[in-house]
């Protein structure tokens, strides 16, 4: 997920600079590449670092509609100058954006939370299913990662924590069928719902019922996955039979990423009882949301005295309407259908050249390159990943990489990537791929 | 701690904004006043309805630098417009923000953890502890509240949550001197330090040792304490001894707050193993901090991949730096301080004037008015502190209440008020009180 610095190749001022970050928020605080980057300014899908070199930014999803977005910094600027209070006085600004949010989920789920990150919406979303339930037990993905606090850390399995795995958590393998035919996919999805059935069954006879399954639509942290067909309706099926809540966390997979979808849910014929939301929301903006149906948003407020400083406040939600207004006008999701197609064509065309490239996985503006020793087809290749990812960035591209083994390329550029911008990165790809493969023989 | 809102005498456009909001984030989103304010611009310590009607902000401590601050507002649009991202990139700005923010604890904790709400900084702080101790007991005051995840929810007494108690917390009764002879205080301190031992001896024998005390040093949720002399000081002492950390939480007591001190633990002769910051700290901008030592950032850092996506991108920390520039350039913790003198002296005048007042408590910028029974003096009257908060709304004064018994005004305006508008505070208040009173007979 990240990598650790060193800091031997950084040019004195940032040497200066990274020997002051770990006096202050400590050498922990994950870094990016061999050498660390500093960069300075954004402009849409480009960044500038402090020598002035120029990067096409192909990793961030944060800023969704752009670096530096001037509708975005217009319209918290406005309101920073207006009001900017707590959700325990009127505003129409909470309201605005609350409506604008809803009704991208076709009346499915009509009710929402506003909190400050994906961490507490999640957070709270598990909260709402265990008092919902009354039960304890959680069903999760076995590598994967849904934020910081003492619950969440509970229940990750995706990065490295301290914590035990809680004894009310069961962690199923996601079924992969990259590469299968329809046969071999329908036969790993039924063994995979098998083991679903059998982690619900052991969180009822440990006592812990199910309260909810929390997964990542695409399982992005797990390297974005090619699940069988049916095989998270089944899952879905399973947990809402038993009682439990299924939560989508479209922390990644939302607000139109995936190009035919708004949401990452709407891949699959299922119904959430909750939705969270966070990253690309304020476009930087800590935002999150809990989506969720009247009936659970009345039993929890009815039962709970929930109240959340920051979040709601008319410059938080000035954001969220301005990335909202900008994905319309600019018409966003099309246009990362368009590009998204594009970039993955040309990627299947350079995985032809090379026997490093895997599968080409993911949709929209989305994708996973999986990265295998040419010696031993399917075996992951994490050392090429890494390579790879130093190769880009010294070509000037900017990604990084997801996956149990490390292995696979994670691309997620700004939605405002340019077809032009699209162009230089699968040139820059083909070229490191070349470059990666020559230097293996 | 909030008030239920009645609709039936809001203006026409005023309801048809509550019911939008009703029918998005629904009707338990807590707001005040019977008939809850719309308020659609602010400027200091000003803040204006949407009937054009101005209102003095005697509650707020969010907009702490002021409403609508325009040094703020051009920090962060000036940032926004420039780069913002996550901490895997190297940028000056959280650096410039850790170490301005680090030199206002005079060199005792050095190191810090940036999140994005109050809540999230505890949720870390605890998680920081537990993982140190080993253990997870955690003592609390009886009635408290530390913020909205499930963690935390355990161990909230001060607001209704539907969890249950933690059996690994233990709730202490805070002592409260206030009209006490120095003997009784020291009496009643002993006793209260009695049950402290208790605490810790019970959590020690179920088996879960001390991880950690959580208290809010100025006791806000509680109605403003006055604690005994060294009780403080003796509960630090014993929580550490026992192994356990003395986090204290900031949230409201810091940032200048008090007057004689940037941080409500430098009232007391201790060494917090944790600070936890939020509110006021980005003037609205959601941000929130855990400040530590080296070696409890290390442990943690070693053994966690901790991350946070929003908190310490460039605009966050520019909102901070922002605050912490204003407080300095415009003085306001001295400002605060004699500002603050000016109100609780008008306030201890006023007390002489009726029956209805008991206790003058707080400090600095942020008082308590207990509103006792005339016939039965020192028993709380939740009815006429309502009725005094409402009357002063009338009057164009905001403020509120807190306290186990809901009778404690509360009264904690942003640190720019200016004298003009602490005169018309106290003179509000002091008509406020007469009506009131008159009212009794």
């Amino acid at each position: 997920m990240t990598e650790i610095a060193q800091n031997s190749l950084l040019s004195e001022p940032t040497a200066a600079l990274m020997a002051r970050r770990v006096a202050t928020i400590g050498p922990h605080s994950p870094l990016f590449y061999n050498t660390p980057l500093e960069l300075v300014r954004g402009e849409g899908a480009w960044l500038t670092d402090a020598q002035g070199r120029t990067y096409l930014d192909g990793y961030n999803n944060v800023p969704h509609v752009g670096h530096a977005n001037p509708v975005v910094a217009d319209a918290v600027n406005r309101q920073l100058r207006t009001i900017n209070l707590h959700t325990r006085y009127l505003n129409h600004m909470v309201v605005d954006y609350a409506e604008a949010l809803l009704d991208t989920f076709n009346g499915e789920l009509d009710r929402l939370f506003l909190v400050n990150s994906g961490s507490e919406a999640n957070e709270l979303a598990l909260r709402i299913a265990r008092q919902h339930t009354g039960n304890r037990g959680i069903l999760v993905s076995d590598f994967s990662y849904h934020g910081n606090t003492s619950s969440l850390a509970e229940l990750t399995t995706g990065l490295e924590v301290h914590e035990e795995f809680g004894s009310h958590v069961r962690a199923v393998r996601i079924p992969d069928a990259t590469g299968m035919d329809a046969q071999s996919a329908m036969a790993l999805r039924d063994r995979a719902l098998a083991e679903v059935d059998a982690a619900i069954a052991s969180l009822q006879e440990a006592g812990h019922g199910i309260s909810a399954s929390l997964l990542d639509p695409i399982f992005s942290t797990e390297g974005l996955l090619n699940v069988p067909s049916g095989y998270i309706e089944g899952l879905a099926q399973r947990v809402q039979a038993a009682g439990g809540l299924f939560i989508a966390d479209e922390v990644q997979s939302g607000f139109g990423r995936l190009g035919n979808h708004m949401w990452g849910h709407q891949l699959y014929a299922i119904k959430p009882d909750l939705v969270t939301l966070g990253k690309p929301m304020g476009n930087g903006h800590p935002i999150g949301a809990v989506i969720t149906t009247e009936a659970l948003l009345d039993e929890f407020g009815g039962r709970n005295m929930y109240f959340n400083t920051f979040a709601g406040s008319p410059v938080s939600s000035a954001a969220g309407l301005a990335v909202l207004g900008e994905m319309r006008e600019r018409q966003l999701m099309t246009h990362a259908r368009a590009t998204g197609e594009f970039i993955a064509d040309a990627m299947r065309e350079i995985a032809k050249s090379s026997p490093l490239i895997g599968a080409v996985r993911g949709q929209g503006l989305f994708f996973g390159y999986d990265i295998v020793r040419p010696e031993a087809p399917g075996q992951p290749h994490p050392v090429a990943a890494k390579q790879l990812i130093e190769l880009m960035k010294d070509k000037g591209v900017l990604i990084s990489r997801i996956g149990r083994d490390d292995n696979v390329l994670k691309m997620r550029p700004p939605m405002v990537i340019e077809r032009e911008q699209a162009q230089l990165l699968v040139d820059r790809l083909a070229e490191s791929v070349a470059e990666i493969t020559s230097g293996l023989s």
